[in-house]
């Protein structure tokens, strides 16, 4: 039998406030329900088989009928932080919404340039958010707040907070993002100041563990796809060509699998999380071979985690993809078969593109389900989506687990029946 | 506490036949998997809160180690009923690769039209369906095996079967082909003859249980949400204008509300599940002109199935689309007010198009995982979607369901927030 | 031998100001030019065969190295009329960042919902157009001024123009709009007011002369044949399957031509411009029906303005989708054919989207050619194309000429080529 | 007064057969009409002003009412060279419908992989071309034929033709498959032997003379558009932001002037054809320097070509692309301002796609002109299109000429007006 346990978010304090939102707290009336504080979602859901695994329950999101801000007085505060993915306008869009619409706040900020935003002496001004100012926002892509990588100074963007006197602060990002939220966090209960911190999880490579699928990676494996297309008409259009498409995914190989089954196009998948023998006659160079013999194109999608397969000891990964190509290009000339490689590198396009519809729709909840959150005063949180409920997930607990195709899961036999590649190499 | 119980499909004998499927049986040696027939999926997550519903337990879908059906022999047939939906022709391609491909199976027929390609005398001949001729299909929209309405003589079409001696009958379609199917299930295990009859569940209007979201249900969100954008800038561009928008949804209003969601644009969803009152102060007619006269502009979503709640007695009900078109005419020029109503009704181009990546995907696994069940030698069932895992589902078990917009779920009071209309109407 | 004239505009006087823009009047170094007032351009291209037709020759448009209006003193409105089309945006915003980059323009407001905003006491407040403003305006479709139908008081508008010192208007829209202009000019003229009137053709129909292709038509036939394949697939994937298409077109059957050439899915393409038989042994219904005997799919494109060749008498004409959808019906009935007829009417759709590559390009080189003209003191003119280049056309020699399928030439017997239908019915 | 000149181009012979396309000889009947050989149509336009140039007239494309070939005994071949263009397989498939449903021919061959396909020891066989196979190939992007770079031998390929028996060789392809075709035609005229050879240019650059638009240009500036908005916000997205976007243009920069305007959002446009001085105060570094402190953000556009200016003495040049990229970051680290490039190369995957409906229409009328020629017994030419009319050009005209940006033309005006780059570097 498998382990179990609630996981439980902090609350900033008691719920002072009825909710001004007009939902019901009764079943059965055929009115929209508020959330109770009661209600929890399970991880796990196949038992029986060889699943042997530990379970958790999850908060469930969504608003409540009691909350601990007064929407008349709430100063919130928005930053997007890490790489583009599509829906992050999106985002910043139902965040305002939800909380001037529907809570009545009126003061919403945008950070800019990421963290750098909350530093002074690197920061532009903090933008007004208003319902006017999002309007249209979420048909572009990228981020109106604008956006950076890297770390700051975790007390000196705490003093912003408190000086600037927000009463929320929502981080839209990636792992690096949320554990410098977790920090944050931390740092205001230290200080006892009653500021909600609430993650939201960007991750184009859906690799972030409870917030499956991910916003941004619908609309990039449906990019990708036409990509993979791209490459398979190249490559079937001159003899013995090769399509090879570099794609996102630094750990983990979801973007190259769902390309791989969206398309049904690739021959060979490449992730990093299975073990990727390049040479001798089970190897990847001489089975590609031999498919050309026989079949003269191939599609190969590389997901760019590979590299770190093929670092040397201490050196830095090369870029897989110009490798990739090189080592093939190598591997026919020494053996006297013709390739016509075609390489391309969609990623910078794909994480610039609007989100499509589904990702819009994800996004939506997800916004207004981290302003309901803050407003009830949670805080120390990611807004997680498990089997499409939308739930609280403390920020710890993402910390300590990792999400990444498992090479016995449903998704990687899919991969395998519709690539027809082995399933293991060498 | 909530009931639970384990649903289980015919199986029609001993599974004689190792599977040639090169998988593994193990856990843990980083290949993939063969699925336990012990595997189980759950079918409810939440708890606490209001929640007290039935549970059930399911099958998991998936290719088993040992089959009932000796792949060189196998003859399959499918057939694809009722109206368009988008990824017929995957969920084709993906079941001929699926057969061909990975167990050999080198006898593939479709049938013309629906279950008429069953009945002889208005049959055209069987299709032979081959990997050359599905490698393209998915591109395009509609099927290449075409299809029809309506319900054909079971006899007749066990006859059939039996004449053209095939081991397994797969057929797409929506509510009606698959209570179709069930009783040709029933007539075949009266009869005795180990034939699989496997259904896949087409429902581009995502109501039919367990199947959740069925495909084309999202490529069908995403093409309706490009036309609610289209609505939205012919209502602003004139004076007063109103954009009128009809959806498909006979019974459930899901692509009402995901069109609603993905867009963010609509300003009132109007669905079958919700009881609409459109005279009086609080009636839609009278809010709808108050915000035209406050904003100007207005768009508006009708699921097509709204039409049964204006259905006088016994009549049939009318084009909802034109009706309401009519209905704010009158309103507005009794009213002494403006208004330009721009109608638009996009269902058969909808229907028409090929699937969208998501789509693309589910259609994949959802064929893949009927492909599996039938030569495992499961029959009487169809092929579901719970919480993202593909399971067995009982034909009876679906017949004595349905899946509509619940108007205190999670869904509905997200549309609210998004469109801001009214919690109820008058 | 034919005729041929030099078409002159009127200006409003001396060029009294040297141009800011800071371009070369002399070829041959390098660097981009001026165009000289002697630049004409010749409409008529074919000579010898059997054309003989009038010829004419136009001012080539483009910015002048002196002008007439003081930039620093300039204020300038823009007006849009009539039904939308892809690119209204893209001409509003490449108008003004012409004149405020360009010519250093500030004052450029823009007439809300069409000549009624030049109507004191119907209007709303004029917007002020600045680059921010209308930076992201080409991206969506309609229009942001808005628009209505229908004339207006031409002394009350020219009042408005006078009080408000404005000293150039910019009046986009079609047949009627162009009209409305040319009385406005002829009473500005008349009053002695030193007001530039420039009419920027707008025709999704490609229905003016001298105009062509007109911005909107090239993403209106893109759209056309995207709908024009749904209706096909909706006709292969029923037995007896008819997918009928109504498409834009009142006076001139262009885009269903474009669409036909464009999709190479056409069986029948009815235009407005060539008699239809409907009834007997060669009409259109009998032919119809023996494809369908034959084939079992057909897709029928007809223009709106079909409607006016099947108005009897004195009666109003049908919309001719559902009048012919009915007739088809009706037919095969009468002849015991069985027949499935989807109907598609994509007009609102097609004509909120943004404008597509082509048309964007089209747009901004069509408003800039208008802002220039304006600068440099001309009136009473719209902006042409002719053969690519750039033009202006008194306006009134566009109301004297109209534009329509000629039967006899090579874009008719393109379409013959490519649907297959007989030349001539009856 | 500038020269005129009449260009004609060879005949097989006598035109012995009337044609079986069932078109009118006569104006004023309303029914399309053959091309009289006397139809000609001139090149240039514009007079007056400073165009002072060579003028030309060209045979009218188009069918005629007697042909040279029995097209019950005729045997055509296509064949297409170079990179992959979009509209390919329109081209293919409207050159087999108008040979076969309206010429009667029933033998249609392709010779697979380019001039390759020609040569007995290199090629695969040769496909048979039919309705039934080109009826969907028109909706995939590159060629079903296959295609490869570089020459073969002229004696060899033309002995292919004697020994097939082909009456008509139709090449698509660019400037050095239209040398190869022009070198095919001597040496077939040389033996004697009536076979008509038929160019049909294509270029994706539109750098071929007398043939404007080429086909898939209109598509690739679409796709490049798409590209540079992703570019865009990419730039805008972090501080100091570069989107750097590498287009085609070998020669010429018309898809890097495309994008530019139908985007609207390119502020440095890089062409071949106008010199670009990288340093100094004035050079294209340091302005662009300036820009990003006054704005924090651009984007740049090189075509490839641009390459040539970088070339030192002997060397072949560099790849444009990553060289700006890092003489970008190499001047602003020099400078000390901060920069954040993001580089994007979509060359591969424009060249893949399908043809938008432009070029749709584009490559049909095109293709049909080309199928007339070689009935009509013309030979030694190349389809062109000059202002929307489809002209004769002999082949060595072609070769004579070449087609770039004009920097004193009307689009380079209209690149400068857009980007607001200076009009000269330096």
């Amino acid at each position: 039998m498998s382990s179990e346990s609630l996981l439980v978010v902090p609350r900033l304090g008691e719920l002072r406030y009825p909710s001004p939102l007009r939902l019901s707290t009764a079943m059965g009336d055929g009115i929209a329900n508020f959330v109770l504080d009661t209600a929890i979602v399970r991880y796990r859901l196949e038992t029986g088989g060889d699943v042997d695994a530990p379970n958790w329950f999850f908060e469930k999101a969504g608003p409540r009928d009691r909350i601990f801000f007064d929407p008349a007085r709430v100063r919130g505060c928005i930053v997007t932080c890490g790489g583009l993915c599509p829906g992050l306008n999106n985002v910043i869009r139902s965040l305002v919404l939800e909380l001037h619409h529907n809570y009545g706040v009126r003061e919403i900020f945008g950070a800019r340039y990421g963290y750098r935003g909350l530093v002074p002496n690197l920061a532009e001004p903090f933008l007004r958010l208003t319902p006017a100012f999002v309007d249209y926002i979420h048909q572009a892509g990228g981020t109106v707040l604008g956006t950076s990588r890297g770390e700051q100074d975790i007390g000196v963007m705490v003093d912003t907070l408190q000086r600037e006197r927000f009463d929320m602060l929502f981080c839209v990002g990636g792992d690096g993002t949320l554990r410098g939220a977790a920090r944050i966090a931390a740092e205001v209960t230290r200080r006892g100041a009653p500021i909600a911190i609430i993650g939201i999880p960007k991750t184009i490579d859906n690799d972030i563990p409870f917030v499956t699928p991910s916003f941004g990676f619908s609309t990039a494996v449906e990019q990708a796809a036409r990509v993979v297309h791209g490459a398979h008409m190249e490559a079937r259009s001159v003899f013995n060509g090769v399509g090879l498409v570099k794609l996102m995914g630094r750990d983990a190989g979801f973007i190259a699998c769902g390309a791989t089954l969206a398309s049904q196009e690739v021959n060979y998948a490449l992730i990093p999380e299975t073990p990727i023998v390049w040479d001798g006659p089970n190897g990847f160079l001489e089975h590609l071979r031999r498919r050309l013999e026989a079949r003269h194109h191939a599609v190969v999608v590389v997901a760019e985690g590979v590299a770190r397969q093929i670092a040397d000891g201490e050196g830095r990964p090369p870029d897989v993809g110009p490798w990739l190509k090189e080592r093939i290009v190598r591997h026919f000339q020494e053996a006297g078969t013709l390739v016509d490689v075609k390489y391309l590198d969609p990623s910078y396009f794909i994480r610039s593109v609007p989100a499509n519809a589904t990702d819009a729709l994800l996004c939506d909840e997800m916004a207004r389900a981290a302003a309901h959150a803050a407003m009830a005063g949670r805080t120390g949180l990611v807004v997680g989506r498990v089997h499409g409920a939308y739930v609280h997930v403390p920020m710890e607990r993402l910390a300590a687990a990792t999400q990444r195709v498992d090479p016995e899961s449903d998704l990687w036999r899919s991969v395998l029946s519709s690539t027809g590649q082995p399933r293991r190499w060498g």
